[in-house]
C-alpha cells in the first residue's frame, strides 16, 4: 500500500523540536489490546472510561473501555490501588503487562503495575447509571453522554465501518466488473454542494437558507436568487457524468436538469448530507440524513446497474459484520432481534429479479388484506414491498421496469406494450422495503421531447 | 484485503435473471488504457467524449477523453470511419486492439475496429470550444459544464484523491504511532450534524434554517429553536472523545461547550460541510466548504499532535503527487508556477518548530514593512505568517505556544511567565499561511473556572 509507506516516510520525517511536555510511551486501544492472540506479557498502555470497579479479597478489578469496541478489558491491581477514585464513570491509564485471562468471558486481561485517574466522575450526579439499561427517550436529553452507552457507540462504530466500504467499494469496483488490465474503478469521488438554488420541482418540503439576523449584509443579497439545503447530490451528478447514465441513490428522488448536458466523468459518487422539512417524526423521516449517490456512464442495461447494487448492499454489510462482529452481535441481541441472521441469509443467497407487472400479479394472488390494494399503474406501498420480500423467502428483490407514467420523464422507455415500462429499478430489502433505486436514463432526444411535452414540462427545462 | 475478496464473491453471486438488454463486454478507462505497459494488441472497449478529430490521408485521428485522466487515449481508424458527428465533444464508444503507438507523446493508442457514437454535440452551441482557454469567469456561467475543461476536472480528481487520502491516513495512524500489537488507528469516522442550534458564541456570521415558505408546518414550531448551519463539528467530535483532548482543523474556529463532559471514544474524525455567512468574494471566504477535524483524547504534549498534523499533511500530499501526477502538473505549469517543486521542498524536510515569542522576535527584526506592526500579544496577520514561512526557507512551521489572552478560555494553560501563554499550535504553510490549528484542552477544572470566570462567561457554560 502505498499510503502507508509514504506515511510511515511521513511520521519518520517529523519535527523533533522541544515541546511544552515530554512524550508518553505509545497506548493500545482496548480493542486491539482484546484482538492480541497469546498475550505473554508485552508492556502495555491503555486509557479508557471505567465501566465498573469491583474489590475482591486482595484483587481490584476494574473495567476499562476506551469506544474502540464493545467489550472491555479487564484491569487486574493489588487491592493498594483501591480508591475512591476509580469508580464507575472517570477516566484512567493503566500501565502494565497483557496477559492470558484465567477468567471466563475475556481470553487477556491487563495486570496493572500503575494506574492513573485523568478525570474522576461523579457518579451520582451523572445521569448515565451503571449496569442500567436507560431508554432512547431518556438518552435523548443528554446528546453529549448518550454516545458513553453500548448502543449508541455501537451504532457509530458500525456506521463509521460502513461509511469507510462505501468509499472502499466504490475505489475498488473495477478491479472486478472490469476489463483485466484495469487497476481501480475509475470512480471519483465529488463533494455535491449542500447550499443550492434548485427548489426542485416545487416538492415543498425544503429548508430555506438566509443569513441570520445577527449577520449585518442585507438578507435579499446574500445569494441573489433564494437558496436551499439539498435534497440529493444528483444533479451535481449528472452534469459530472455523461452518455446514457445511471442513477443509484439510496432515496428516490424526482429531480432533473440538463439532461443531455454533456458530462466530464464516466463514473462519480458522493456520501453526502442531504435535507428533508418533512414535519414526521416517523423512523423513515428525518430532517437531516445522509444518502450515497452514484451516476455511471454508458450503462447499457439494468443488469449492469443491479450487480452494482448487490455489490454496494454485500461488501458493506460483509465489511460491518467482519469488522464489527460484536456490535453486530449486541443489535441482533437487544434492539433487532435476529438480524444477524437475516444479513447472513441475504448474504448467501443471489438477489431476486422480478418485474413491476410479476410484482402486482404475486400481489393480487396474495391472501394477505392490505391497505391499499395492489394495482397495475399504482405505486407499490412499504406494506406491499415486505410482502414480497417475505414471498420471495427473505433475500432481497430486484423490482424492474416500473410503469412510464409512474415515473420521471428522463427514465429510459423500454418501448413494451400493452404495459408501457421504463428502465427503472428498486432494491426491497427485508424489514425495509426499498433502499437503494435506480434507473437507465432516456439518452434518445426526440423521446425526451416528447415526454416533456406530455408532462407540460417543455418550458421548464428550456 | 477483506473489501476486496468479498466484493468479489458478492458479484460472482450476482442475479442472473433476465433483463431488458444484453449485457456488453467490460470497457476499460483511459487512464488504465494510458498506463497498460507493453501493449500488445488486447482487446478493449473506451467510452468517452473527444477532445479533437483529424483525418490525415487515409487515417482518421481521434483522441478521447473520459475524465479518469487529464490525458486524452489517442484512437486510430481507418478513414472509412471518418464522419461529420466524430466531432469535439460528441460522446463515443470505441473498441479495437490496444497497441504501442508510433507517435511521440503517448505510449500506446486504440487501433479502433468499431466506433459508435453515443450522442453527438453541436460544436456552434457548445459554449466549450476547442483548444481555448476560457477564464473561470466564463465558465461559472456553465456549471454543468465547465468541469470538460482540463482545469476543473483536474481539481476534482485531486479532491477526490485527497478526500481519500484523508480516510486512509485516519484509519492507518495507529500502525506507525503506536504500540506494535495494534492493529488498526482506532479512529472513528464521524458525520456531525449539519443543522445545528449552537450559535456558536454569537459570532455572527451564521445561516439560519427554514422550511421554505412552500411547506406548510408553521415555521416556529419546526425545531422548537433556532436552527443554523454548522460552522464546525467539534462541538460534536468532542463530546464524543474526551480526557485531555486536542483538536485539528483546518480553520481556526472558537466555540466549546460541555468541556467536561465525560465522552465515549479516544479518537474521532470527520470531513464535513461547513458553512459562514461572510459577505466576501475573496479566495479566503466561502459560504461553504469541507474541514478536516479530529479529536484525540489522552494527548500529553504538542510534539504528538503536530506528529499527527505533519503525517496528516505529507501523507495526503504524497498521496495527491503519486496518483495524480498529470492533474499536479498542470497546476505547476499553467494555475500556480512551481507548484510541484514547492510541494516537493516540503516533503523532503523536516517541518520546523518556534514559539509565538520567537515569531514576534523574527517579525520585530524583518527588513519588511509589514501593514500590521508584530508585537508580543497581538494576532499574527497573514502577511506575517507568509513572511515566517519564508525566513524558513519555505518550509512548513508549527508555531506553538500563543499568548492566553488571545485563545479561547479551553486551551491548555502553560503556566510559564512573564509571557503567559497557552498549549495552541499552528501550521503555517508557503503560499497560504495557517493551513490547520490545534491545542491541548485544559482539563484541570480549577483552571477552566478561573478563565471562565475571568472572561464573563461563567453563567454562559453553566
Amino acid at each position: 500500500m502505498l499510503g502507508a509507506r509514504c506515511l510511515l516516510q511521513a511520521l519518520r520525517s517529523c519535527s523533533s523540536a522541544p515541546c511544552a511536555r515530554p512524550r508518553a510511551p505509545a497506548a493500545l486501544s482496548v480493542r486491539d489490546a482484546l484482538r492480541a492472540r497469546g498475550a505473554s506479557g508485552e508492556r502495555v498502555k491503555v486509557q479508557g472510561w471505567i465501566r465498573s470497579a469491583r474489590s475482591q479479597k486482595e484483587v481490584l478489578f476494574l473495567h476499562v473501555n476506551d469506544g474502540s469496541s464493545l467489550e472491555s478489558l479487564q484491569v487486574v491491581a493489588d487491592s493498594s490501588f483501591d480508591s475512591r477514585e476509580l469508580a464507575f464513570g472517570s477516566s484512567v491509564e493503566a500501565q502494565g503487562q497483557l496477559v492470558k485471562s484465567p477468567s471466563r468471558g475475556q481470553n487477556v486481561e491487563l495486570k496493572a503495575e500503575k494506574i492513573e485517574v485523568i478525570g474522576n466522575c461523579d457518579a451520582k450526579a451523572f445521569p448515565i447509571k451503571y449496569k442500567e439499561r436507560h431508554p432512547l427517550e431518556y438518552l435523548r436529553q443528554y446528546p453529549h453522554l448518550r454516545c458513553r452507552t453500548n448502543a449508541l457507540a455501537s451504532i457509530l462504530r458500525v456506521r463509521s465501518e460502513a461509511t469507510a466500504a462505501v468509499h472502499s467499494f466504490f475505489k475498488q469496483l473495477g478491479q472486478h466488473l472490469h476489463h483485466p488490465l484495469a487497476l481501480d474503478s475509475g470512480f471519483v469521488h465529488i463533494h455535491t454542494p449542500v447550499i443550492t438554488s434548485n427548489d426542485c420541482e416545487g416538492a415543498g418540503e425544503l429548508f430555506q437558507v438566509e443569513p441570520s439576523s445577527k449577520t449585518k449584509v442585507p438578507k435579499e443579497n446574500f445569494f441573489n436568487v433564494p437558496a436551499f439545503l439539498t435534497v440529493s447530490g444528483q444533479l451535481h451528478l449528472e452534469v459530472m457524468s455523461g452518455g446514457n447514465s445511471t442513477l443509484i441513490e439510496m432515496k428516490e428522488v424526482v429531480k432533473d436538469l440538463n439532461w443531455l448536458g454533456i458530462r466530464a466523468f464516466t463514473r462519480v459518487f458522493t456520501i453526502g448530507p442531504t435535507f428533508r422539512a418533512e414535519n414526521s417524526q416517523s423512523r423513515r423521516h428525518l430532517a437531516e440524513f445522509y444518502m450515497v449517490e452514484a451516476e455511471i456512464s454508458f450503462v447499457e442495461s439494468l443488469q449492469d446497474l443491479m450487480q452494482v447494487m448487490e455489490g454496494l448492499f454485500k461488501s458493506t454489510t460483509m465489511m460491518v459484520l467482519s469488522n464489527c462482529p460484536k456490535d453486530v452481535e449486541l443489535c441482533h441481541k437487544f434492539i433487532a432481534p435476529g438480524h444477524k441472521d437475516r444479513l447472513e441469509h441475504m448474504l448467501k443467497n443471489n438477489f431476486l429479479t422480478i418485474s413491476y407487472t410479476e410484482a402486482v400479479e404475486i400481489l393480487k394472488q396474495a391472501s394477505e388484506n392490505f391497505t391499499f390494494t395492489p394495482e397495475w399503474g399504482v405505486d407499490l406501498q412499504t406494506e406491499h414491498e415486505k410482502y414480497l420480500v417475505k414471498h420471495c423467502g427473505n433475500i432481497p428483490v430486484f423490482v424492474i421496469n416500473y410503469p412510464l407514467a409512474l415515473k420521471p420523464f428522463y427514465m429510459r422507455d423500454n418501448e413494451d406494450g400493452p404495459h408501457h415500462t421504463v428502465a427503472a429499478v428498486d432494491l426491497l430489502v427485508p424489514g425495509v422495503g426499498e433502499l437503494i433505486g435506480g434507473s437507465l436514463r432516456e439518452e434518445r432526444y426526440h423521446f425526451l421531447e416528447q415526454r416533456l411535452a406530455r408532462s407540460g414540462l417543455t418550458e421548464a427545462y428550456q
